[in-house]
């Protein structure tokens, strides 16, 4: 029997069913007329969108009627720097810089080294520390600087405190325990911590004096945070934000199996040596049959096979080109070692490219931080 | 029966038992012996002292070890700006200016808009702002610009919460019911809250970047607060605080009376006309007997007499003279009448003087306040 799902902002595990998440999160699916409406405002349909791995929203037709009447929005989206930067984070990202070049919209992004801190082992300092490591990856994808602004949740702290303190006055303990599954034993940071991911909502508006609509694309398993929000924005005078949620990118020792920053192997980190990677991915989870003849006959499953996923969810945004790996993968003709070195391929690339960037990123840096 | 006794940092009511407050708070008495080493190493000892009006103390022999090893301590009090300053208010801050000229100390002194906006139906705009008028209450007391340091949490936001998350790491939601009588109806903000108020027992060893020996004189009711962050001292490699605690002054109603800002007669402002303050001792609760002829036969009660407790707590220093009224109220030889015009002219003179300091306090504020 699989694991029972778990999907919070702090635990995702089990078979994910996001069918599921939908109806128990309350969410709007992705439809075919919401694509349709969104190809139609920005000029083409992002792959992410076309292949569903955005598949779930609240709002996002509002942010549509918005942008057709010439009302700018603004992007919302964040990191929470407990390690390294690996691909499964940088979905959402990528998505962010296709919105920013389509609907030319500014970027907030969090770096939550307070929520991080509070809820690990990790001293205040290292995820201080990580906060601006990862903040080279963001840097790295292309955003623009001048719409662009990065910060730290410690070093923003007075901007952010003061705008979380009147989040957190309309949010009693009682809400944050059935929201996010707090307890008596949980620490009064983390209590108070929703408080601070929800600011980011209303930080545009603040900033220019005036109530701007803004769209989070994050991870599913962040929207318990964006529940809050939008049940506090109106009683302060904000637009409640909109979310559009992707699904999670699996680890590279199977579907249901999870990134994590202690082990290194389970997923392919931004700051990993090429060649490492490339380790990695040979060592993956397959979903081809036991040897190869096995494999000519029966072909492979895609929808299990690691290497597939990465291309899928990230790495060739080409239908035609994932549909005819997928179906020579699929029937045989490609093998489970020829599917792995198409991604390695392109991995190694990414990463080189991705690191020359994230090196030059450490020049401009200061470009993008919203400090106090 | 009196009204059972409540003392908590947001609700003080009730016939106040200070034995009992020693006993439930777990805090030592100022003996005899300890007002020794305190006159012997201040050279004289404050009437405030004297009198027991600081009548508690935790770890106030440790301050004197360290002073006496000519270490330096450094003081820290504060103020929860809901409303105008009162007389009670600043008892604490009138002996923290004596310990400054007598141990040439620095003080801290923290302007709790946070706290004061998430416990009331104030908006933060105006505890902020309020914040600002009581600081000039403080600043006209005559502190040194060179050693004194005020700030108001939300405009010291960026210092406060990177060591409020700290200290909030080591504290339960479950500690914090117990400690302060939380609920699951609280909301997060107050549920942090007391990291922000125990981070500026540390504040002065992250800025020296040293351990520093903390003394915090206040009223009773905010000990809950020392009480945590003596817990957590130690965990962040910081000195426990010490603290040394005040009786409460009676509002004007009488002994058991409570002064409140939204009720003007219940207390003296600090910003009253001189003449609305000599109009409200006048109708002021008194100790005398019916009528005059009763007065001078029985005597009056000076220890439930409003006027009285304003001399002997705060307007009659000279232990000569506080004897000489009492007795002579006491015996019926001063009238009800002739002990309100003692306090009178005393509150009206030190009105006077206070509100020519307090405006001339609006040049000088930015010399004192600490912001991000």
């Amino acid at each position: 029997m699989a694991k029972e799902m778990k999907v919070t902002p702090w635990e995702v595990s089990g078979h994910i069913d996001y069918e599921k998440l939908v109806k128990s999160f309350g969410t709007q699916h992705v439809t075919p007329q919401l694509l349709r409406r969104i190809e139609k405002a920005a000029g083409e349909l992002h792959f992410m969108l076309r292949r569903k791995i955005f598949f779930s929203h609240r709002d996002m037709d509002w942010i549509l009627d918005k942008a057709e009447k010439g009302e700018k929005f603004v992007l919302y989206t964040g990191r929470g720097p407990s390690g390294d930067t690996h691909i499964g984070h940088i979905m959402p990202w990528i998505f962010c810089k296709w919105l920013q070049d389509k609907f030319d919209t500014e970027l907030y992004f969090q770096l939550t080294d307070d929520e991080k801190f509070l809820h690990s082992d990790l001293s205040l300092e290292e995820t201080n520390r990580l906060a601006y490591e990862n903040a080279l990856d963001v840097i790295a994808l292309g955003f623009d600087p001048e719409k662009t602004f990065l910060f730290v949740d410690t070093d923003y702290g007075k901007t952010m405190y003061k705008i979380a303190v009147q989040v957190a006055k309309h949010v009693t303990f009682s809400t944050a325990k059935a929201v996010f599954g707090f307890e008596n034993s949980t620490n009064i940071g983390m209590a108070f911590y929703p408080a601070m991911q929800a600011a980011t909502a209303f930080l545009p508006s603040v900033l220019k004096g005036k109530k701007i609509p803004v769209l989070i694309p994050a991870a599913i398993d962040q929207d318990p945070y964006w529940r809050v929000t939008r049940d506090v924005a109106e009683k302060l005078g904000y637009y409640k934000p909109a979310a559009i949620h992707n699904t999670f990118l699996p680890g590279l020792q199977g579907p249901d199996s999870k990134m994590s920053a202690s082990k290194p192997d389970s997923a392919i980190f931004t700051t990993d040596n090429p060649r490492d990677a490339r380790k990695k991915i040979m060592k993956a989870f397959s979903g081809g049959a036991g040897t190869l003849a096995e494999h000519r006959k029966h072909g492979g499953n895609p929808d299990v096979d690691t290497s597939y996923q990465y291309l899928y969810n990230v790495f060739e945004e080409d239908d035609e080109k994932i549909k005819e790996i997928r179906n020579a993968y699929k029937s045989g003709a490609m093998s489970a070692g020829e599917i792995k070195e198409i991604l390695a391929k392109k991995v190694e690339r990414f990463l080189k490219e991705h690191q020359e960037r994230r090196e030059r990123a450490k020049h401009r840096i200061d470009r993008f931080m919203l400090k106090d």
